[in-house]
């Protein structure tokens, strides 16, 4: 048993919480998505909140946690899935929202603290000429930490690939978790081992990530009479490498009806892109609109609508806000988290589409792909048992589309190769040798020290 | 018989010169690069080098053409290399050097006349954040309006793809050769009518075009130990889509022993790779030349090369300036027009390589084609007969390689398709009914007026 009476004590004046309300709050994140994990996970807490104000004060947390062996599990904005940030054994939560600042921008270089919001960022950066390559559908209070050690790709990676392409991360910064910690400077693809890692592979403090050059986008609604053309239209934009864009979501009917705010816009019944397209691709999308047969039926400017509380920027309807959306009239319906292989991409969604009928309701999302534009997709299922779920899930391997499980909580089983990569597990050994960081959620790793 | 003198007269204040020596070295473009084609062209040269300096000007010529049916060929930069501006019936050569200005640039959209110099229109935009989305490497002497019209990509393409591609053209201005001529705008798509048409389907005065954020780029030579590695990482670089870069140019030694300037940075016998990626793109850079096995050899800042005069910014070592490099030692070279298939590009690249030995040097930059990543290349052939030359083309084509062939000045000659788009055709009825917009290039028009 961990004192934790002590441990605060020695926390001296770096801010904690051990409110339990506040505390489990802090503890949660949207793992509730997924009816399988929402009996799994719903007790989850964390035994104190501690909210450092800098790296310096990490690294005291860090240490304490070395010397009473108490579990710690980073948090940011707390927006995951599967529990990203659900500290399973109890013991400290990391709030990092705190490291929020930018430290600096130079050659479309950002250097900033891991727990900087992604809309603060952008905000900061626009003005200056540059935004964000990618943020997740929950940039408006996800921080660029989490998206990194929590996230694959999103918003942005129709263009850029995902976090793990080459050259989309440059430099990460990380504090060990040890008696003395240590400082470890990652570089280039020895960023990988943080990434996506839920925060077992290190604290990580800073990040230095490329930004992409500020646009002026404009946020499309275009509806369609049938699903096959919308679906042919969001891949001729995608891949058509004269139009910038950073966003092509191809959403089937019924799911557009539970967008409350665009109902007055839509087209009952039909199946709709949303896509972010820059101004000087506009010509080229009324050519593509006239010959795929959409109709624009709202657009509206994506910055300004981000910047604005009342008002929903579309990207809010894509990605896993789809399955939000829904989720907001109606509980009965869970996700899946699936890639498609480049090349026979449409085929298989439109054969996973007859196949499944309106239990599996297609939502999907253009991106590159190892230099490879395909689709990824977070059906929404109606859900039922979780012995069915897997059944649609097994079903859709069987047919070659890559599932990344989102109904489990570990990096193993949510892996499409149901492993940790090598050099994850072996920095794990060298930053975490207890095996405190966020623990259970690697879970085949075993402790070296 | 033209009376050219009434004709002079009737142009009033329109500059002109009838000058043979000037007419004639306006008359003339690189076509000299082909064997083939220099003993055919090499006493071409128009009657009369008209200068107007306004599209009102231009209409009072593309008037009195008509009026005299006058053969009228257009001419910006004349940097083409199979005659494109080359006046194969005599007549008027018109110079739109003049209608230079930039119209304007609002939300990455330029809109400008079609005689302004690529690097001119650089080195206006660039300090408002936006450059050319791409150039041939003859940027700093091509206009915009001889790009569009005799181009086809460059410098850029391997991001943006092709002139060609969806998107990369927003709009066209084009001035009609009759009686009375009429002014056409051409939007989007309409604008393949006068993309690559040597200025047969009518006069292009303004052009409408998408711009690339201005990205503060590094030049690179990187060395290579194979060929093969070379081409790896230059597949490599040019997939990764979290790289920005402009160019990725790979080229088989010898050829870089020509490029005179950079012989104290390069290692004798060793192929080398030509970039340009973004300030953010480095430290990728570097880590894929780690895996790759490439030394980074020479290192510059593009832009500040290219505004320079006496230094040659690295696109100059590349595209159909490779050639022009062992041009300037070696007269008895000519090129290859070639784009290998996405997916099998590099295994034909190879094996055309061990095919042809010394006789065909590889030389090749990626790009985007249909939105898929492949590439072109312009190999520097020791030319014996045009019969060889024609063989080793044929066993291009018949390895599933397409061959441009450079060593032809028709549209139908030169196009792997050996014919002339339908659109194109029926858009020069409508612009030029006495078929005088530079007469013998479309040979398959028949003058409908």
């Amino acid at each position: 048993m961990i004192d934790w009476k002590a441990f605060a004590q020695e926390l001296g004046d770096i801010p904690f919480s051990d409110d339990p309300v506040r505390v489990k709050r802090r503890s949660r994140d949207f793992y509730w998505y997924s009816p399988v994990l929402k009996p799994q996970l719903d007790n989850v807490s964390g035994d104190l909140l501690v909210t450092p104000r800098s790296e310096e004060e990490v690294i005291r947390v860090a240490s304490l946690c070395a010397k009473y062996r108490a579990p710690i599990t980073i948090r940011g904005g707390g927006t995951g899935n599967y529990g990203q940030a659900m500290p399973l054994k109890g013991g400290v939560v990391l709030d990092i929202t705190e490291l929020n600042r930018v430290i600096r921008l130079e050659k479309g270089v950002l250097r900033v603290q891991a727990g900087a919001k992604m809309n603060a960022i952008d905000a900061e950066t626009r003005p200056q000429g540059w935004e964000l390559r990618m943020y997740p559908s929950t940039k408006r209070t996800a921080t660029i930490g989490g998206f990194v050690c929590g996230g694959s790709g999103g918003i942005g990676s129709v263009g850029y690939g995902g976090l793990r392409e080459t050259g989309n991360v440059i430099a990460a910064r990380v504090v060990t978790v040890e008696l003395e910690p240590r400082i470890i400077e990652l570089r280039g693809e020895e960023c990988n081992k943080i990434n996506r890692t839920f925060g077992t592979t290190g604290i990580v403090t800073e990040l230095e990530i490329p930004m992409a050059p500020a646009l002026p986008w404009r946020d499309l609604v275009i509806s369609f009479a049938e699903f096959g053309k919308a679906a042919e239209f969001g891949q001729a934009l995608a891949s058509a490498s004269g139009v910038e864009k950073k966003l092509v979501s191809v959403i089937d009917w019924p799911l557009p009806r539970y967008f409350q705010p665009l109902q007055k816009a839509l087209i009952p019944e039909q199946p709709i892109v949303i896509a972010m397209v820059a101004e000087s691709g506009m010509q080229a999308l009324h050519d593509l609109c006239r010959q795929f047969g959409g109709t624009i039926v709202f657009e509206q400017d994506p910055v300004e609508a981000e910047a604005t509380p009342a008002t929903t920027p579309l990207f809010e309807y894509t990605w896993n806000h789809t399955t939000l959306q829904i989720l907001k009239a109606d509980r009965s319906v869970t996700y899946l988290q699936s890639m498609f292989p480049p090349g026979r991409n449409l085929e298989l969604v439109q054969a996973m589409r007859e196949r499944f009928g309106d239990e599996v309701i297609m939502h999907m999302e253009f991106l590159l792909f190892d230099g490879k534009l395909t689709n990824s997709a977070l059906q929404v299922v109606r859900y039922t048992t979780e012995e069915r779920l897997n059944e649609i899930m097994d079903e859709h391997e069987a047919n070659g589309i890559f599932i990344a499980n989102p109904h489990v909580y570990t990096l193993e089983d949510g892996s499409r190769h149901k492993r940790v990569p090598g050099d994850q597990m072996g920095f794990k050994a060298e930053v975490d040798p207890f095996g405190l960081l966020n623990p259970g959620k690697m879970r085949s790793y075993v402790p070296v020290a």
